[in-house]
C-alpha cells in the first residue's frame, strides 16, 4: 500500500480558509445519516438531508450526523455554518492529508486521524481519512468516502442500547468512533505480523530476491503505519488532560484506556521495524554467505583441475625430443602423478574446512 | 521463542468492557487458591471456589487470591463485581496481549505484567501475563494458568513468618509478587548472558551460516524482552510516584529498589542489543574476510596456471613449421621458462602479501 | 541543488553590528514595493524609493514593504534607523546562511526563514532567504532578490480585498506570508515524493549504478530540506507562545494551523528519510543478489566445462603407450564418460537450487 | 575484559533485603582499616576488628572505616545493625552487580560505582565495585576485595594533613573518594585512547583479520565502560542536588567539578564509540576494496590468456584437413595474432582504468 | 587533526586543587599583556609583568588582562590569590583536556572552550584553549601559548574606539571574545564543506582507496569538531539564562545572537555528519557495483572460451579412431559450431543485460 501523494499544491495562493478538496475522489454523492439518541429512544434516517439536522441542533438528545465523502463543498460549507466551525477546521476536513489532531475550540472539539482497514481482496492496507467534531449534544464524523465503514457494530449497539452508550453524552460516543478506529489498527498489526512471520520463515528455508521485495514492502507498510499511528498517542493525551467541559470525567478513564492502546500499537510498530531491519541484515550475510559457498566450490574446482589441465598440457606438446614420452611406464606415471596433485589438494580444503 | 499474534481482532465492534479472552487457553480449569494472614496467623485454601473469598473481604487481615487460567469468563465477572473492579480492568485482565503498566483506580492499584520463565526442557523463554489488583486488605493476582509458578517460595515465607512480609500490608505483598517476576528477569538474562558468550566464542573460532542463524534467533528474543522490560520502570516509577494512600512510605524504600532492579535489566538489554549488533557486524565483516581469502587462492591458482597451460598449448599445435619443435633442448627450455613464470607470478604475490 | 558555502569568513574580525552583505549576490538592483492598506482601500506603490516609505510610518493604516536584494547596503542602514531596527538584527538580514528563527524585538517581531521554490526548468529546488519584520503597523519583508516572487497570489488578494486579510493587522499579514513560504514546502514535498516513487520503481525493475546516483542526490536534498524545515516548528511555536501584544489572539489560531504544517512537513521529510534508507539497503542488497547470481553463472560454467577440458587434454598427450588411444571404441566412449560428467555436475547444480 | 555474568539467580524467591554475597570471591579474610582524624591529628588502625570502631561513632572526628571483601556477611550484618543501615543498603553492599546510584537514606547516603583500573601485566581493565556510605561523623567504604587498592594516596594526604581534607567533614572525604575512583576512569579514557591509535595506524597500513579482532575487542570494552560511567552523571547530580544537610555547600562545588569530570568521561566514551564504529565502516570498505583490486587481477589474467588458449587449442586439433596446418608462414602469424589479442585486451583494461 | 590524548593520568592521587599543567607545553615563556580602557581613552602594556596588574585591579576601566602560556604555574597562583580564583578554577584552566562549559563563581564568571584556527600550511585544524574570567572590571584571558591569536582584530578595535566596546563593561568584552572564537568555528566549517564538496565529486568521478582514507579523517574531524561544538550551546544557553548581575540586560542580546550561532554551527556538523555517512554508504554501494561489473567480464570471458577450448581439446585426442578428423569438411564444420556457441552466449547475455 502506497501513500499517494496528494495534490496539495492546488491549494498554493489560496487564502487560508478557502475550501478545496486534497485527495482521491470517491464515485456517488456525499451522504448523511443522522442517528439521534437519549436513553429513551433512537431516531434515525439514512441518506438524509443537511436541513434535517436542523431541528435536532437544540435539543438534548446526542445527535450523530455521519457524513460520507467530501466532494459537495457546498454541503460542508452549510454545515460549517450550521454548527459554527472555523474556516480552517472546515479546511482541515477536506485537506484528506491530515496528520493526526485533536483541537480545542471553542464550543467543540476536533479530532482527525487515519481509519485503516485491510482489504481482504486486494491484501492491502486501505487507508481513509476522518473527521470527529463532538460539541454539547452533538458528533459529526466525516469519512473520505471508501466504500463500506467501520461504525456499523456501534450503530447496531446504539440502536439496541447494549452497553452504556445511550446513557453517555457526544463525548463517549466520539471515544467510541476512536476506540473502534484504534481497534482497528490492531487487526492491521495482526496481519503484519503474520506477514513477518511467514517472511522469517522464508528467510530461514529458502532467501531470495523474492524475499528481499516483501521485507522491502513490509519495510515500506511500516513507514506508512508508523506516520499513522504516532500522532494517536498525542492526540488521545491531549483529549485525556484537556480542561474542556466538553470531555466528562468518567469519560476520561475510557480515554486513559485507548491511550494505552494507542502506546502498545506504537510499542508493536517499533518492534517489527527492529524485526524487519534484523531482518535485513540477516538477509544480507546470508546471501553473503551463500556467495560464499558458491565462491569456494569454483575455487576448489578450479584448484584441483588446472593444474592437472597444465600437466595434460605438458604432455599435448609436439616437442621432437622429450623422453618421458616415449618411456614404457610415462602413461600410468603421469596418471599417478595427477592423482596425487588432486589428492593433496582435496587434503589441503579439507583441513581448510572448505568441503 | 516467538511473541504469538494474539487474536485481538476477535473483540473488534464490541463494546468496551466486554469480557473475551485473547490468547492461549491453557488446559484444565481456572484455579483459586486463598491465602488469608496477618502477624498472628495464616489461612491457606487450596482449589478455593469464589464464594469462599467473601468472608475474607470485611477482616483486617490480607487475603491474597491468587487465580490461575484465564477461560472462565463468569468467575471473573462475579469478581469484578464482588471487588467493584471497572469493566476496563477486567478487559484488561483478560487480553494477555497487554503492555505493562499500573493503574491508579478508585479503591485499588491495578498492575498488569509480563512474568517471564526459563523452560530448562526446551531452553526456551516462556512468558506468562500477571496482572495485580490490591487494595485497602486483599491482593488479586491473576495468571494465565501455565504450569508451575514462581510464586510458591513466597506463600513459603508467609506460612513460616519469615521476615517482614506477615507484618506488612497488601501493599508490601503486591511489592513482593513484583519482586519475584522481576528476580526472574535475571535469570533470564543470565541465560541471555551465557548463550551471548558461547556464540562471542563460536564467533572467534569457527563462524558459519549457524552463528548467523543464533545471532538472528538471540535478536528476536531480546527484542522481545525489551518489549517487555522496557514499560517497567514506568510501571514502578508510578507506583513509586503514587499519592494513593495504598501505599505505605515504608513501602516506597522497596519500590525505589525494584526500580533500580528494573532500570539495571533495561540497561543491561541495551548493553546486549549493543553487542548482538556489533557481533553481526563482525560477523558479516568476517564472511568479506574469508570470501577475500577465498578469492586469493582462486587468483592464485589461475594466474599461476592460466600462463603455463597457455604454453604448452602453444607448442601442442600442430603447424609443420614450428622450428622449436625439432631443437634438441627445446623441451627442457620450454619447462625452465614455465618454472621462471611460476616463480615470478609467486613472487608477485608474496611482495602483494597475499600468501 | 546544492547548500552553497556562504562566505561568513570575510567577516571574521568585524565588529557585531557590522553590515557585510554574505551570499550569492543577484544582478540588478535593490527593488522597494509599497502595499499600503486598510479595509477602505489599497495604496500600492512599484519601484518606490525608501523615503516615500516614511509618510506611511505614523498613520494606522498597514504598510507593507517589500524589498528584493540584499547589496544595497545604505539603503538597508537607512531602513534600519528609520524603523529603530537593532544592528544584530540588520546583520542577520544581510546574512543568508541564517537558521530559521523568530526574534522577539522591543516594538517589532523579527522572522527569518528559507523561501523553496522548484524550478522547472532546471527541476531543481530553488532556495531564498527571506527576513520579515512586522511592528505595530508595518509588515518588512526583505527577499535574497531571486527572479519572481511566490506573493504575488498574496498582493491580489489584498487589492482584490477577498478574505479577512484587509480587515486585519500586520500580524496577519505576516502570518499570510509564512503560511505562503510553508505551503510551497509542500510542494516541494510533493516533487520530491514523486520521484522518490519513480526511483523505487527503477530500484525494482532495473537497478543500476543510475539508480545509486539518484538514491544519493535525493538523500542530499533530503538533508538539505530537513535542515531548513526542522527550525520551522520551534520558530512558529515561538511566535503562537510570545506574549507579544503585536500579535492578536484571533491570529494564534492561524499560528496554531501552520503549527499543525510545519510539524506535518518534518514528519514527511523524516518519512522520506526512512525510505531513502531503505531504498539504499534494498539497493546494497539486490547487487549482492545478483553478484550472487552471475557467480552462479561463472560457478556452474566453470565446474562443467573444467573437468571436461581435463579429460580432453589427457587423452591429447603424445605418449607412445596408450593403450585407450588405439581401441576402436575410445573415442565414443571418452565422449560418453563427458557426458555423464556433465550430467552429474548439472544434476548437483539442480539440487543445490542453482539452476 | 569481560564482564561476567553475576549469578544473581541464586538469590531469587529468598526475602528481600536477606544477604547473599553475589560476584566473585576474592581470597583472603575481609579487612577493616580504620582512619580517625580531626584537624588536631589522625589515629590510624589497619587489620582492625568491628567492635574498634564503636568508640569512634559517638565522636565528632571523622571516622573512615575501609572494608575491603563482601564474604563475612555476619561482620556486614553487625555494621549494618552498628551504623543503622537499612537491609536492602546491606543487600545492595553485596551484590556486586550493581548499576552506580547514590540513595539518600535517612541519616546516611549510600554510594555504589564500580573502581575501574588497569592492570598493566594483562594490560586488562579490572572492576571492583564500591560502596560508600556516608553519615554525620563517619565515611564506611566497602571494596570487593581485590588486590591493592586506589585510595593510598588518600591516606597519605589525610595522614600529612596536606590540603583542606583534615578540616572538612565525611562529605569531603566521600568526594575525594569519588574524585579518586573517577580520576582512574581517565586512565582508562587514555590507555583505550592510545589503542585506539595503534588501532588506527594499523587499519591504514596493514588491515586484517587481527584488525578486526582487535576492534571487536575495543568495541566491547567500550561497551562495558559506557555501561560503567553513564550512571555516574546522575549519581553524582543527585548528590549535588541532595537537599540532604549531610552534604555542605562547600563541598557542592567540588561535587559540581566531578560532576563536570563525569560528562567529560561520557563525552570521550561517545566520542570513542562514533570512532570505533566509523572504523569497522572502513574496515570493511577497505576489504571491499582489496578484495575488487583481487578480482580485478583474476579477471585480467582470465580474459588475456582464455582467448590465447583457445586460439593454441584450435591449431592444436588433428583434422587432416587444416590449410592453416601447412602453411610456411602460419605459426608466426598465429603468433601474432596471439601478441594482438593480448595486446587489445591490456588496451581495454588500460582504459577501464583496471591496471 | 587528531585530538591528543592529554596525560591526565599524571595528577592521580594528588588533591583537588593542585596545579599541574596538562596538555602540549608551547615553547617560549607566559606572556602578558594589558589592555585598560574606558571610554575616554586606552592604556596598554606589551610583555607586561604580573605586578602590573594590580594597579588596575580597584579602577573602574575595564582591564583586560590576555596571558599566553601555561607552564608557568607560579605566575597563575598569583594570579589566582591576586583575583580571588577558587583553586578548581584555577586547575581547570591548566588542564588543557577541559570540556566547554561557564561557572558562575562567585564575584566571576568562568569560561572555559576550544579556540579553533585552520593551519594554511599543514591544511590542518589547530586547537587551542582558552579560558576568560570575567567579574566586575576585569577580563582574564588564557590561552595555551600557541603563536599567534585571534583577538588582534578586536584589540584594534579597542585602540581605535570602534563600534560599541569602549562604552560598555567587561561583559560586553567577555561577549566579543566568545564571538572571535566563534566565527572562527564558521572558518572551520567553510573549508570542511569544501572538502566534503571537492570530495564529492571524486566520488562520483573515480572512487578509489584514497576517496575511502579521506572520507575516514573527514569523518574523524567532523567527531572532534562535534566534541568542541556541543558544549558550545549550553554555555552561552548558561550565560544567558545566568541571574548574575555580572551580565548587563544589553549584552543578552548580544548572547542571544551567538547562542544562535552556536545552534546554527551544530546544525551544520550535523549536516555534514549525515552527508559523511550518506557519501560512505555510497561509496560501499559503488564498490560493490564495479565488483559486480568486474565479475561480469570475468563470468563473460569464462563462459564464452570455455566451451570453445573444451571442444578444441576434444578433437585435439589422438584417439585413432575419431572419424571426424577424416572428413574433408571437419574443420569448418567445427569452427562454424564454435561460432555458433559464442553467439548463442553472447546473445544470452544480451538478454540478460550484462553487455
Amino acid at each position: 500500500m502506497v501513500e499517494k501523494v496528494k495534490k496539495r499544491s492546488i491549494k498554493t495562493g489560496l487564502p487560508p480558509g478557502t475550501l478545496v478538496h486534497i485527495g482521491t475522489h470517491h464515485a456517488g454523492e456525499s451522504r448523511i445519516r443522522i442517528l439521534d439518541y437519549d436513553e429513551q429512544g433512537v431516531r434515525e434516517k439514512k441518506e438524509a438531508l443537511l436541513a434535517e439536522c436542523v431541528p435536532f441542533r437544540d435539543t438534548d438528545s446526542v445527535t450523530w450526523i455521519d457524513i460520507e465523502g467530501l466532494h459537495d463543498l457546498g454541503l460542508l460549507e452549510r454545515l460549517g455554518t450550521s454548527y459554527g466551525l472555523h474556516p480552517l477546521i472546515l479546511e482541515d476536513i477536506l485537506n484528506t492529508d491530515q496528520r493526526a489532531k485533536s483541537d480545542d475550540m471553542e464550543g467543540y472539539i476536533y479530532i482527525v486521524l487515519k481509519m485503516l482497514d485491510f482489504d481482504p481482496v486486494s491484501t492491502e492496507i486501505v487507508s481513509e481519512q476522518v473527521s470527529i467534531v463532538f460539541g454539547r449534544n452533538f458528533v459529526i464524523s466525516i469519512q473520505e468516502g471508501r466504500e463500506g465503514d467501520l461504525f456499523e457494530p456501534l450503530r447496531e449497539r446504539i440502536r439496541n442500547g447494549k452497553g452504556r452508550i445511550r446513557k453517555l453524552g457526544p463525548d463517549y460516543l466520539a471515544y467510541s468512533l476512536l476506540d473502534t478506529i484504534i481497534d482497528h489498527y490492531f487487526i492491521i498489526l495482526e496481519k503484519f505480523a503474520e506477514r513477518i512471520e511467514t517472511l522469517e520463515e522464508n528467510l530461514v528455508s529458502d532467501p531470495g530476491p523474492e524475499t528481499l521485495h516483501q521485507i522491502h514492502c513490509l519495510k515500506r507498510e511500516m513507514i506508512f503505519l508508523r506516520k499513522s499511528a504516532w500522532p494517536l498517542r498525542e492526540l488521545i493525551y491531549n483529549l485525556e488532560k484537556s480542561d474542556s467541559n466538553l470531555i466528562q470525567t468518567t469519560t476520561k478513564v475510557y480515554l486513559r484506556d485507548i491511550y494505552d492502546h494507542a502506546v502498545h500499537i506504537i510499542d508493536s510498530i517499533e518492534t517489527y521495524r527492529d524485526m524487519l531491519s534484523s531482518m535485513l541484515d540477516i538477509y544480507l550475510s546470508s546471501v553473503s554467505n551463500r556467495m560464499n559457498q558458491v565462491m569456494k566450490v569454483l575455487t576448489i574446482i578450479a584448484t584441483i583441475f588446472m593444474p592437472l589441465t597444465f600437466l595434460a598440457g605438458v604432455y599435448g606438446m609436439n616437442f621432437k625430443f622429450m623422453p618421458e614420452l616415449g618411456w614404457r611406464w610415462g602413461y600410468p606415471l603421469v596418471l599417478l602423478i595427477m592423482l596425487a596433485v588432486g589428492g593433496v589438494m582435496i587434503y589441503y580444503f579439507n583441513k581448510k574446512n572448505w568441503l
